[in-house]
């Protein structure tokens, strides 16, 4: 019987020379390459696929984009995720392929499972908690066997594997439909100031046009329309790509924590991502009490430590979204936003959850009258006078 | 004897009223009045100054703007002060402010300290944390009172007192060196969109040139110079104010949860502010470790909240500052920023404190081989793995 | 039309003397008491029943313990209740109690609610938060009239309300199923070591009988059989309190912070809580990840702060239980515990959704060989070293 | 040049077999053997030595139990030191242990540094936190070589190891002064009820005598007298454990989950620390502030992740002392114990900082009258309020 593994492939040089590589050094006879689509450029795809199919013995493209869309991003959306100011994209979408990946390996009756990742980053840890859930073998060739890209590109050719003519790139790209990250050469330094030309989704905000005024629909949580007009989380986040990234809106630049303990620069385009989460923020606020949103902000910070490391099996994951569900039940309603020359702008937000309204505000100041603040300020900070006159004997 | 009473006094038609007030309802001899100076307009603290001469007993005007920055502001940078997003700055300024008060009534032997805040706002209750401190008494006639506009007007005619011709404001403005706040009126409504005239600070984004690129120097968690010129903090935030406003810059629209537990709507203005804390966060990630970062932000929302409360007497104020001037050690280093047409983006940062940089990429690189990963790998998630046979148990 | 009023009624001097108060001093026509049981002891309930029938015109006995345990004590158990020490009891009944009076209001057309608290006190607080959530008006006339004992003595006999000839009762005790609460008088003083008479619940350690085993079961976080004997709630609480108060078992004396700010020494019996919390939380350690342990109780305590305030209708303690609930579905299993002259002693534990057992050490041998704890431990502590060369420099 | 490497040697089997190991297996020319005295039985450090002097190039015996007392136990108790229930012994140790074995190395110019700990618990990990900060080698020899107990007794017998007649042990202790723990064998079970024979330091509750009641004096949160008597750390701590051990106080069994994700069941013994953890616990209930409790317990849980991992010198660790030692400047007083047949019962305490007296009381009641909580009561809950509105709607 055929000793098979199936491997994550995304159709570039490292995860292309894992193929004969798991052959020859690990020893197995079929390799079965899997390509997930969750919203990286299409021709990025198509060639992936047509590569597969010259040098693996067996592919899968799937169509994750919907699924990806409501069983991760809508979740990251309702959790404000945000690891350090990083807006998770490549964190979320592995998870999702890896699983993907082992649905193929249980039909292909597959006897391992391999990943084409370096030693250095987060992508192998996400992979593998995952992966390892299985009872099956865990391959890392790229780990494993620390090659140089010369030594890679001259093993490609050897093996009938087509190499880009393009020189190496200065930088690494990733990209899903939430989010592009771009890293490594030059921007290593975190003094360099990066030009231009890494940002593809976003225009210079010099070059961006006049200001434009958009509504976003919220459903418990969730956007389900845009300008007042309902559509699907795909359709809407396509969307507001291209109208945010047209504004120069979305971009970060910072130093991050990876889960290995090192900081590395990151550099990321995530137009709609921006806009969303800020809306989404603005219209809890509106509905949300203040005991919520003080808790909710701790719940969100660990529900995005666990996003961020990929752990979306542990179970306080699935308790942590119990929680956020519950609160998102009354998330609804409308935010009016501005987007101008790379800035997000909230200028008005609605929802018939609100807490807070000019209704409220007149019914207030008829059930209470000012001097009940009175006896509300004796006990403000009353412990501090205790505290005082302990101080001062 | 005479029985004084201190009032802090803004020179507004508030707490010009409860001068007569003091005398004639609560029976005191003689009415102090005290106007610090927080970096409110020149001109507000002068007119201050005249009328009081005029309608009390004696008067102080108080230059605290080297304390606030020093004593009030720098701390608060040091704890990336934010309270549900809101840059404090009025809540920052009243503890002064009441604390002036206080030495004034020592020194004048007052029985009696007053303020002119109603009953509805935050205010009442920072002042009072601080009046109560002491075992004087503490009187607020335009919360006991309940008057209104037009009932006041008509009293300070009769006493003297001169009303500004103009007409009652759309909105309720505070000022100090750090931040202005407007509120009231239609912007009560959250779903207003707020006319351009309510800001002063900050240009339209529209109306504001081309990027302009900044350098903040850092010591110790606190920014000491712009571009590389070395200045005090009174100067560098007024410079910044300048700077950052004319590119449209520091602007917020929030929702906002007072202490006594109303939402209210919230407008503010802070060039410098969002400019400072952005790139002190900044620098932050590249000097703090992960544990680090990521336990001060719960200390820093704490801080926040006792800032927000005006309860910097509580003990726990002080634990708070001890943990956060020992990770402020090493917050010394410089951050590139660009400013243009309403948004501030990070574009490089330098520390001599870095636990980050090209060389500790390669030093790394010396110690640590991949593999070494896959170890951790095997642990990372590893209790998900126990919890998986549970549930298919 | 008949202005009702209904009264949150025990039977006691305070609460018998604002029936007639309510209608002279408040101008009610007709006061309805309710008296709500939630395991008190049974002559109290009665008492208050016929002291009522004389003297109110209208009377409710409730019987609440079933809702008590099943709606309050069984979310408390999961929660890990416990507020700086203090094992909730009269807390946790004031709201079930609030929300039968505001029933019959419904029920009886009554205009007002009112409650026999003091102005110093958590309780009237958890009334308020209960009652201010209908618009009928709320009296609460011991604190509005700040009255002396002997003056209630000397009103009660005028109004011919029978006042109990024993003389002044040293301190004030508070009892429901779940908790003893003693304070007052001289237990006032941090100090003075508590007699062994304020003690009815717990016999004296020292005449406690020989050590006794018993086993308690868990189904989803709550607790349902003793010895392996199935039961329900009520009644396995009284058991378990007649059982471990014979052995001394569950007392607590402690430094507490109310509501308002005041500290106060207080002193509980709580013998079945004690028990079952340290078992529930023993369990807990063998089903929940590492990960939702240490979430929880950061969960718990903020459920804990709401519970102890009375704040069960504030949303965010629904949120909190949903994450609670979530995780308490695999709080399945059998606790063995030892009582002893006082102490509760864990012996042994185990549950079909263990994370751990010795199945599991040898599973984990196999698929874990000790050299990959080598790379973990090359990245436990790594920013530290990076740190120690910034500090060296 | 000789190739010396440094040992952390305890003189049990593993430690010594480790000997010869490190010159057959690794190449070093010269064995250096360390072993440090934190309290350990006096015979065990006597026998360590004597062994080393036979088998070892050179041997260091290091009394550390005045440091071990004051920079390690002393911050434990302000911090109320516990990880899941876990009264830190082991752990607390090991970073000191480790530090002297590094000083050794410095001081006898050795390359490398060794542990005899395997690759399943949390010692390999404290260890190699502390010798990874400096630049030489790490080796430790049983994990990496995954010895059987024969092969280790045979090899001992090869290389003239003394090898202790007796059978193999059931279970496996470590001691210090602080703390005893005893794991494995049958205890690996959960439900295994542990026979009293594996407790050394508490004598079983039965035996023990009549109550008896102790008084410990604090100075800034450290314990500095027993009974009125003045003491050292480590005669304090001496003391306590005879006396609180002969009253049966101080046992643990518990499920722990270990650094590495596994859990484990633990037994330990620790009366001098269940005793003063409880009295220091108690008085800081008395003098700080409700602010200060609440969250000083958020700092003590993550100062106790800390210790527990041994990562004594991550940033964060000395952050978080700032914070708790600014807290303890007021943790002075003295606190009553009464210690019965397994139990501790705290029965009174004072405190020259006391934020509660008989005095506080009566002091507030004439600045506050009853009237004043009412404006509170109207305030706390108010935004359930506006939620029911919204639910209703």
């Amino acid at each position: 019987m055929s000793k098979k593994v199936v491997l994550a492939y995304s159709g570039g040089l490292d995860t292309s020379v894992c193929i004969p590589l798991l052959k020859e050094k690990y020893g197995y006879d079929k390799v079965i390459t899997v390509s997930v689509d969750v919203g990286q450029p299409p021709q990025e795809v198509q060639e992936a696929e047509q590569k597969a199919k010259k040098i693996s013995d067996g592919h899968y493209t799937i169509d994750a984009k919907e699924e990806f869309v409501k069983d991760y991003i809508f979740p990251l959306i309702k959790a404000n995720g945000d690891y350090e100011g990083y807006v998770m994209g490549t964190s979320v979408a592995r998870p999702l392929i890896a699983r993907k990946v082992v649905e193929i390996a249980d039909k292909e009756g597959a006897v391992a499972l391999a990943h084409g990742c370096t030693g250095k980053g987060n992508d192998q840890l996400r992979f593998e908690a995952v992966f390892r859930l299985t009872d099956l073998d865990v391959v890392a060739p790229m780990r494993d066997m620390n090659l140089t890209r010369e030594w890679e590109i001259d093993y490609a050719r050897k093996h009938g594997i087509p190499v880009a003519a393009t020189s190496a790139k200065p930088w690494s790209v990733d990209e899903n439909i939430w989010s592009r990250s771009i890293e490594g050469g030059r921007l290593e330094d975190p003094g360099f100031i990066p030009p231009e030309e890494i940002y593809q989704w976003t225009v210079s905000p010099a070059n961006a046009p006049e200001a434009q005024t958009i509504v976003i629909g919220f459903e418990k949580g969730v956007p389900v329309s845009l300008d007042g007009k309902k559509m699907g989380g795909v359709e809407l986040i396509n969307k507001l790509n291209k109208i945010a990234g047209s504004h120069g809106v979305g971009r970060t630049d910072m130093i991050e924590d990876r889960v290995l303990g090192l900081k590395a620069r990151e550099n990321y385009e995530h137009p709609a991502a921006t806009v969303l989460l800020a809306a989404h923020k603005d219209l809890e606020k509106l509905v949300l009490s203040r005991a919520e949103l003080k808790f909710k902000k701790i719940v969100d910070e660990q529900w995005s430590e666990l996003a961020y490391s990929g752990l979306v099996d542990e179970p306080l994951y699935h308790d942590l979204n119990a929680f956020i569900n519950k609160t998102q039940e009354r998330v609804t309603g409308a935010v009016t936003v501005k987007l101008y020359k790379g800035s997000v702008t909230i200028l008005a937000r609605s929802s018939p959850c609100a807490l807070y309204s000019e209704d409220m505000v007149s019914f207030d100041s008829a059930i209470l009258n000012q001097k009940d603040a009175e006896g509300y300020a004796k006990y403000h900070g009353f412990q501090a006078r205790l505290y005082k006159k302990v101080v001062e004997k």
